[in-house]
């Protein structure tokens, strides 16, 4: 039943060797299929449902709960429904959340996140949330009729189809995307998106699937360092903002598939304590949209590179850093102002494949780890 | 003027080799002068300032702003402020929120923390949450009128003394009993805490010391871990609940001191991602007070066991587990309910450190880092 809209064909490999890299390379049409629905409607409440008009508008907090890759989702939308919907919002591993009697805001949202929507602690963490009084729930899922969804009372499906590979690539994405419907259709609910910032947003999220197009492109260039990280046994990767969980799935990716201990920490973090892990044999990959941030690192390992300590610095076009000693640069082809996190996140699922490619690892069924965790 | 209050004496090594060595022994004393005040008065408003009685009523949430091991004490705290206070509680790095437009809760108590009170990304932050409009500050500090505590309205002064090596030991501890007194502060102003749980608490308090002492006395079985550690450039801390931070700390104080990469999870998290990593060369440290979650990191490691995957265990006295291949355990003396975390806090300081000896490296003066950051 649950395959019933996945045709066949979607599950052959086509001209690509890994289900994984065909997943990656799906994205530009996951994504548009995914906010088809929203170009069409623009930010409204049916979009997550019958009830969704009566319901969202009541909302004065969010609490999204998650596991894993769509824990990293919902710590991007976390930014989004602060900025964009003014709305207090906080993110919880739903592991956590299950075990503690959180402190419930009034009309809180508890939003989760599962691609299969069969994610054992997630659907706890959602039975918990229900037992504490939240009666404001909403689903972002892929596999529909599953069994999140059907015990929430709101539900965004997005339409990546079916995804084998065991590491979460347009499942991320597109769970973004349908975050990022979430926060500006709340704004607008409350008064916050002005006709002209809304038509804005549609735009950038019609150019969206052509933007991850273009970061695709840069598959030769990550492939080339894919090579030297292949012989790394650690790496740090380091973002700021909205961009800090991008870093974090870079880092979780790299884990997954080339078993290679990546770890990520807020840009801020490095010089309280990870810097003085770094040396020649731990090359620190940086997420940075803008040049401050990259300032400021650059700044913090000028110490380190006495000792080898090397940056690998994924920027945008507009940035103003040159690659010099010790210093790497791929710059993503354009800006893409709010959904920046969407396209920064294709480079770094790049690295992870192709340096798991280059160390011989099983891409598509990693070592101990299960597609979707229906165990505690 | 600021080491007005710290004897030469303190400044000395005495009988031990390293000011990390001592810092952590002097934890006992320095939670003793530190919880003083409290024993005295019990959970009074009077010990956070004149104005406290006033401004501390008034609280409808807390949003704690820190960096590095002081960010872990705010992440302990949180579980309290929400569980004893029944407060919703936020934490957040200090670099990462000043620069980003939070959605501030009414009448919501900042609380910023820092050893030294002259953290510049914890000060920024404070600055920054000023003026977004919070004017109920709380400065958590080690060093009397420091630049953070003079820009607070509210201040509450751990009495740790001067602490001289760079990873700080009894400065964490000490700004655990700081928050657990604020915890309860607040639960007895809004009228959560009876007399009976009252008691309770500043009984807690009063054997605090003693239970610490107990934990510095499992050195000898932690030195031999360490032996076995220090072979290893890898490993895994997993934690829940209010001991989730303290494996985060323990994989801090190993990073920055040993220079091994040990990475924090939450429990739950393993299955979603870093079991994957998991071999001979990758322990796997378990801060597990109770029997349940052992159980499920056991049950989610039996598949690792085969490659040689290993579990060390801090456990509590009435722990079940016994030691079994791949299962090492080490028993804290007693149980010490609400208090759990700052004595499960000793064991993961001593293996650093005994690590760190066994490696060679500088214990006092890690490469790269500063005692206080006072820099971007």
């Amino acid at each position: 039943v649950h395959l019933s809209e996945v045709s066949l064909a979607s599950l052959e490999l086509g001209p690509y060797s890994h289900f994984m890299q065909k997943e990656i390379h799906e994205q530009p049409k996951a994504l548009a299929d995914t906010i088809e629905q929203v170009l069409e409607q623009g930010f409204s409440p049916a979009l997550f449902g019958a009830e969704a008009a009566s319901l969202l508008g009541k909302v004065e907090g969010v609490q999204i709960l998650a596991c894993g890759t769509s824990y990293y989702a919902a710590s991007v939308a976390r930014y989004w429904i602060e900025q964009i919907a003014r709305l207090p919002c906080q993110v919880e591993i739903a592991s956590e959340y299950r075990y503690r009697d959180a402190v419930a805001l009034p009309n809180q949202l508890v939003v989760t996140i599962s691609q299969s929507g069969e994610t054992l602690d997630t659907m706890e963490a959602l039975k918990h949330a229900q037992q504490l009084g939240h009666d404001l729930t909403l689903s972002i899922c892929n596999v529909r009729e599953s069994a999140i969804p059907r015990a929430s009372r709101l539900v965004f499906y997005t339409r990546a189809g079916a995804e084998i590979g065991v590491a979460s690539t347009k499942a991320f994405t597109t769970q973004l995307a349908a975050l990022f419907t979430l926060a500006a259709t709340l704004a607008k609910l409350r008064g916050h998106l002005s006709a002209e910032v809304e038509a804005n947003y549609l735009d950038d999220l019609r150019k969206l699937p052509g933007s991850v197009q273009h970061a695709l492109n840069l598959e030769p260039q990550v492939k080339a360092w894919a090579e030297l990280f292949s012989t790394r046994q650690h790496a740090l990767f380091l973002g700021r903002g909205v961009h800090y969980p991008i870093a974090l799935e870079g880092a979780l990716k790299l884990k997954e598939i080339t078993y290679i201990h990546a770890e990520a920490y807020p840009a801020g973090e490095l010089k309280h304590g990870p810097l003085a892990l770094v040396d020649e044999q731990m090359p620190v990959v940086v997420i940075a949209p803008n040049d401050s941030l990259l300032e400021k690192v650059h700044s913090n390992m000028q110490e380190v590179r006495a000792r080898g300590g090397e940056l690998f610095v994924f920027a945008d076009l507009d940035s103003h850093f040159g690659e010099s000693d010790g210093l790497h640069v791929i710059r993503t082809p354009r800006h893409v102002g709010v959904l920046s996190p969407v396209v920064h996140t294709i480079p770094v699922q790049l690295l992870a494949y192709h340096t798991a490619l280059a160390r011989g690892t099983d891409v598509d069924k990693p070592r101990n780890l299960a597609k979707a965790v229906t165990v505690e």
